[in-house]
């Protein structure tokens, strides 16, 4: 049975599944949930995520929510398919990995998440850009990025010397911010842009970028 | 090498890290951080995790932090160790461990934490609590355990039959809304409540609930 990415592709969560399916090779089936009718608190919907949030997933006879749950799935489920995702073997290898993976939930995802909604979603809703907190936001995100950028001083990926799904997990994040006018936060590092630079030619998030509607 | 946990048996996330070393039998060294001091802002506290938080993690030469990047740093090094607290095998097994290990950091922590800073944190530190935070709270908590409450009225366990790390990373906050003046919140809801009394029962716990200090 097909799967199935039940979400719109402009959520970033939704985007880290799809890039995660895309690294596979996997082909899915994108189902649009209508967040302006509330699709997504109806029963149907709620059988799928409880929560009422997109994505949701299907393989089969399978179901998840949770972006990164999924994406792990997925990297887990079809471990042997494409390049493995979670290539860690010694427990250095684990520890590094685990640790990066938690770090942009952890770390990034609110700083980045509130800049990228005053910058990007607020026009889109019709909705007042407040400069304010886009500064305040874009400063303890530069705090966190100067982590990312010790870190990538020192190792090519986050988790070390592969490509892993620390490293997919935040594309999605990294990819809106590079189209906004904040940036230089990533630019203006030159291990971080190095770090983008590379994860972003990957043939696998290209396919990913395109189907990206902003 | 030792292990080295380093932090305070007071915080929900260092306690994580114990109750998964409890887990495994694993012998560990708690060394404490001074927070009033600064201890955890200062460089040699930097070094072992740059966002300067508790918990941080050594054992022998790897380094790691982030509860629960720790907490599964634990389950895979040591997985023929005790109890295997990762055991999903099936593509329906690994997608219920997944995700439900999300649910806990993606849903209930941010309420509970917010529930209980207010009953227990705020009155250590001479702090007053505002009781219309607990009531809002409380009522966003009592939402997400609603969900809880219906997966766990058609699994034993989060993840399935087995218990499992995304058991094991819900109990510390779980232990000390049990000792709350919220502690109805879980009692009420009867199939939550005999996970809990279920879970808590576990000589692993038992040992790390004797380690706590509220």
């Amino acid at each position: 049975m097909a799967i199935k990415v039940y979400g719109v592709a402009m959520s970033s969560n939704v985007v880290r599944v799809i890039a995660a399916l895309n690294e596979k090779g996997l082909d899915y089936e994108l189902v649009p949930v209508n967040l302006a009718a509330g699709e997504h608190k109806k029963p149907e919907f709620l059988a799928l995520n409880p929560f009422g949030q997109i994505p949701a997933f299907e393989d089969g006879d399978v179901k998840i929510f949770e972006s990164r749950a999924i994406s792990r799935y997925v990297a887990t489920a079809y471990k042997s398919t494409g390049d493995d995702l979670l290539p860690a073997k010694t427990p250095a290898e684990v520890a590094a990995l685990e640790c990066w993976l938690e770090v942009e939930p952890q770390h990034i995802s609110e700083p980045i998440s509130k800049v990228l909604f005053e910058l990007q979603i607020k026009p889109l809703l019709s909705m007042t850009t407040d400069p304010a907190t886009v500064e305040a936001e874009s400063e303890k995100l530069g705090k966190v990025l100067d982590v990312y950028e010790a870190r990538l001083s020192e190792s090519k990926y986050l988790a070390g010397d592969a490509f892993t799904l620390a490293d997919l997990n935040l594309m999605p994040y990294v990819y809106n911010l590079s189209l906004s006018s904040k940036a230089e936060l990533m630019t203006s590092r030159p291990h971080f842009k190095k770090w983008w630079d590379e994860v972003s030619a990957r043939p696998a998030w290209q396919k990913t970028a395109a189907s990206i509607k902003l």
